[in-house]
């Protein structure tokens, strides 16, 4: 199953529908994109830090899901917008060193109302797994 | 097991130590802070609402990890900062109504080195339970 | 919602066709049986147990499930066949002492094609909380 | 950190301390065993089976869980007694095909006191994957 939309288009729908997801200081960049898989980087800015400048949990766990709707809106366009979170699960491994991370996303199930996605959360820095997710969402008809 | 902390005392330590959990915008209220349980409020800022005006995922989801470590702060004063979030599942199970919502934690384990919770997400406008969340805590040494 | 079916109807359609789930020295008994919730009990039997006499994680996630499905029959008859689990989350919080275990079911959403049960493993001994779990099931169409 | 245990050594130990784990009809085989990954084969025995022949969500997430104290054992031999599963979630992604199913364990975090097992269980039939699931366990001291 072919995307149809490319990564900006995907940003262009976000900045007008959810501003919120992109704003002022937080930079995500889409750095692959495929119909099974898609890495988004994050640079986290200072809302994101907690002292030590790592990555906060919570800046992890709405990175995961924001990406996974990434990939989601690439495959279904507008129609992604009905796309529900139903549930998530992360587990945090270690620290991040200070410096971007990079979601990876692997679909491991797409079927025409449930899609379930497994999520790694990479420090850009050593290279180590910081975290595990994995979330399940629902597209009602 | 007395708490050592009262909610101001929880909020002044995280006011100098983690000003972005209460970053503009973020409006966390402690209706209830027992032993075993408390009881936080949010009224969500733009950044958290999504079109519609219900809270977004992952403001709830902060939210969570947010209301657990104000009771691990209350229970263990600055020690807490030691504390980590190991795992944290969550169930989205209805959007909320537009306006306020209160996370209800339980410990429903606080050992010497793991701590669990139990959080529900209530609608403080039709009282319907929104999200399930649970969240384990390690506690080095 | 009104039950459609008794625990004894239940259990006369679990012995016809998931014999397996009622095998030699598995001893669930349906005590409570509402709506919204229900409660099973468990007397394990050796193939159940762990050295010192406790049930075993195994068992007990088998306890959830089977509880779960005894309460989606109660409500949809010969029709729960088709829901299938989706996610299961467990968390371990204390090894029950030996005797017989109670999962205490509460529906907290209840969809046409999506339930969630949360289920409290409660010792009979000492009324402890031993287990807690969530899990989603998905009715198709 | 090598292997101190051969897997024959690990089902030894497991004969003799958890004989229930390996009763009548239920047929583990150690097909892969590394430091940091291990693959578990299954032939379901009739108690582990569903109508159609397809293995049971009880039987797989038995067999998480077992797969991964295999692994620990043969890190820890004897002392791995003393971990407890303190977490596990599992996705059921779609039914296995009748026949053999493999556990493919690996370690995402080996600590002093926790490690996390993320766990794919595919179907030997067709390949597919059947079921993703994560466990934390807790060593003691």
């Amino acid at each position: 199953m072919a995307l149809k939309w490319s990564a900006d288009e995907v940003f262009e729908f976000l900045r007008a529908e959810f501003p919120q997801a992109l704003r002022d200081g937080v930079n995500y960049e889409v750095v692959k994109l495929e119909p099974e898989e898609a890495h988004v980087r994050l640079v986290a800015g200072d809302q994101q830090l907690r002292p030590g400048g790592t990555v906060s949990g919570p800046a992890m766990m709405e990175m995961v899901d924001f990406s996974i709707y990434v990939l989601l809106l690439a495959h279904h366009k507008e129609a992604a917008r009905l796309a529900v979170t139903t549930n998530l699960a992360i587990s945090f491994l270690r620290k991040p060193q200070p410096g971007p991370i990079v979601a990876q996303i692997r679909l491991i199930k797409h079927g025409r109302t449930l899609t379930v996605a497994r999520v790694d959360i990479i420090s850009e820095v050593d290279g180590k797994l910081v975290a595990s997710s994995e979330a399940t969402y629902f597209m009602g008809n």
